[in-house]
């Protein structure tokens, strides 16, 4: 483990991770760092925004940090997120550490190099390209998540195998209680195996221009649940997990998979813990309100919707769909 | 003149520079994007902040603008430090243009990638190294500056000669009047050859490493002025104008340059109508006080006062002085 040099460390955690994990990783750190401060933020997707990002630059700005310091990001997405945006801008750049302590960080937001913070419009529309120096994943941390967020993760980790690798959605197959149990041997193996694929994405289109678009299967569905429940009534994942079904049947119905692979992934997602159907979120047009909530979603070029497919069990094409074969799924994957 | 493809512009200018440039400015781009909006932003730099810039990041998404759209900073250094870091940061990075409207901006600001705003306990504390597309310099916008703001740009055109170009400094001596008269052939020459040698250094240290630091030349005791006046009373290219003869005063005293060095640097600056000599900011230790503020400006490194000196004429160097050379200096060079 190779830590950025710096005069001082700066750990920005909130106030769920830090009563947890926050004296272990500032003991540690006090070996390494002649100065180790802590910011902690309110936990909440809804703390993602400049408020709350101002108060790491108080932080740093209160203890005279200059370049020298060096900024860790203790807790799940919304902490890395917040932090990287963070080091990306304070004194224009200075190095930062992962710290993640959700399954969804460990296997999905602190892999990549996107930052950001929310704005009242529109999720994660200011940020940055920057990567940590470092990602620490300790799977120990894990054992006080939520079963609900435990589920959120796995939905991230499941993704990988219809886009990319086969031989993980057997392991998957095989592993799932004993993920969900916390095995830290099956944990061990999750995390590595998304954070490689991950990251063999990302290494052929850093900013997003093609291929790093299939991390989007099952967000298009996705996104259009979470926004139309309301923010948090539905986790991340738990859209990703309903979304997948949606965008397997999709591929299905256009042809590029077989119903098998369908069933297979339905019962992955299901052992899960995750919603397989989507939620009804308009009662008198349900499909025409999903249709409008993914044309608005920042993914969809001039109106037209591009859908994360699986062409072939382990690999994944971004592309349109008609709009009636859309709907038909729709109707057949919401309950 | 190759501006970046986009399906939308928008120009962030502010109340001073927008009712005289923002139309004409308008028009011209109508021709190369569907749609142009503006933003028009409070004039000043107690504006150059987070709420301002929020601003900016509203309009676009208030008029739906993505990753095609062009933002367009039309003003002073004020407004391309805030276009081009939210350029920099919205949606992870949009393409921008600098149209840069005072001689400050279009010889300093606008070249090398240094985009910020400011946070209430520091200047440019929160900002991004990110190049604009396009700088389109309009010598003619220099027509409505003030003679004040013209000389404080000058500062900064001026400070190009002793630390790279002593043919530039000759030039200067011989056009200093046709500068401040605005003679456009002899500012398209000013703003020319300021522009490339500031590019030259930047492309040699981006990062500010090393030998970026030689553009500050004036910088550490301009500062110190700015800061022990109150920000906004002296001007920086003020500060710069007094500072250069301090920090040339201070090589003259290490023996690095002669007396005719500075006497000429002295007198090119007072034609440029900038103060030659500090103001006492402190009646009772006035090199101590500004001793103090060099010592918290960022530049300097464990309480060291790093100065951009003079090492024999076009040449510069930054090293540390003894504090007594330095209180002479202050004292010889403040009224
Ligand atoms: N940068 C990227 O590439 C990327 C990718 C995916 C998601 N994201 C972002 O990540 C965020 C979601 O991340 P998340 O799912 O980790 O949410 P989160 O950060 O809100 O964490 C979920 C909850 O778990 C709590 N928690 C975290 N670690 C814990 C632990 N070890 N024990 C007990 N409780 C713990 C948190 O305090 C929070 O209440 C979103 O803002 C999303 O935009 C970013
Ligand atoms: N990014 C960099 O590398 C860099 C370098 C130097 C300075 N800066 C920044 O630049 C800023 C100073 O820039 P500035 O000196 O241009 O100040 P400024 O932007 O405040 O402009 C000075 C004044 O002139 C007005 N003005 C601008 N153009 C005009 C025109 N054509 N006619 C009439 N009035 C006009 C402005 O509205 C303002 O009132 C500071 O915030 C400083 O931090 C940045
Ligand atoms: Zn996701
Ligand atoms: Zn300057």
């Amino acid at each position: 483990m190779d830590l950025p040099h710096g005069t001082s460390a700066l750990i920005v955690t909130n106030d769920t991770v830090g009563p947890l994990y926050g004296a272990a990783v500032a003991e540690a750190l006090g070996k390494r760092y002649p100065v180790v401060h802590t910011v902690t933020l309110p936990d909440g997707e809804e703390f993602k925004g400049w408020e709350t990002l101002q108060r790491i630059f108080d932080a740093l700005l209160a203890h005279g940090c200059d370049r020298k310091a060096v900024l860790f990001a203790l807790g799940g997405g919304v902490i890395g997120d917040m932090t990287g945006f963070a080091a990306a801008t304070y004194m224009r750049g200075v190095p930062f550490v992962q710290i993640p302590t959700t399954l969804l960080a460990q296997v999905d937001s602190s892999v990549g190099g996107k930052t950001a913070i929310n704005h009242p419009l529109g999720k994660n529309m200011v940020g940055a390209f920057y990567q940590p120096r470092l990602v620490v994943c300790d799977l120990a941390t894990l054992d006080t998540l939520s079963a609900r967020e435990m589920s959120a993760g796995l939905a991230e980790v499941i993704k990988y195998g219809p886009i990319a690798d086969m031989e993980f959605m057997d392991w998957l197959d095989a592993s799932m209680d004993a993920l969900r149990a916390r095995d830290r041997a099956a944990l061990a193996h999750a995390v590595r195996r998304s954070c490689e694929i991950k990251a063999w994405v990302v290494g052929q289109d850093e900013r997003e221009g093609g291929l790093r678009a299939i991390l989007n299967f099952g967000h298009t569905f996705g996104h259009a649940i979470e926004a139309g429940m309301g923010y948090g009534v539905w986790l991340h994942g738990e859209g990703v997990g309903a979304g997948m079904v949606m965008a397997a049947e999709l591929s299905r119905r256009l042809g590029l998979v077989d119903d098998a692979f369908v069933q297979r992934l339905v019962a992955l997602i299901e052992r899960a813990g995750l919603p397989t159907k989507g939620p009804v979120i308009d009662a008198s047009d349900n499909a025409g309100r999903y249709l409008e909530l993914m044309r608005i979603d920042k993914k969809s070029e001039a109106g037209e919707i591009r859908f994360v497919l699986i062409d072939g069990p382990g690999k994944a094409v971004v592309r349109a769909a008609p709009d009636a074969l859309v709907r038909e799924v729709i109707d057949a994957c919401c309950a």
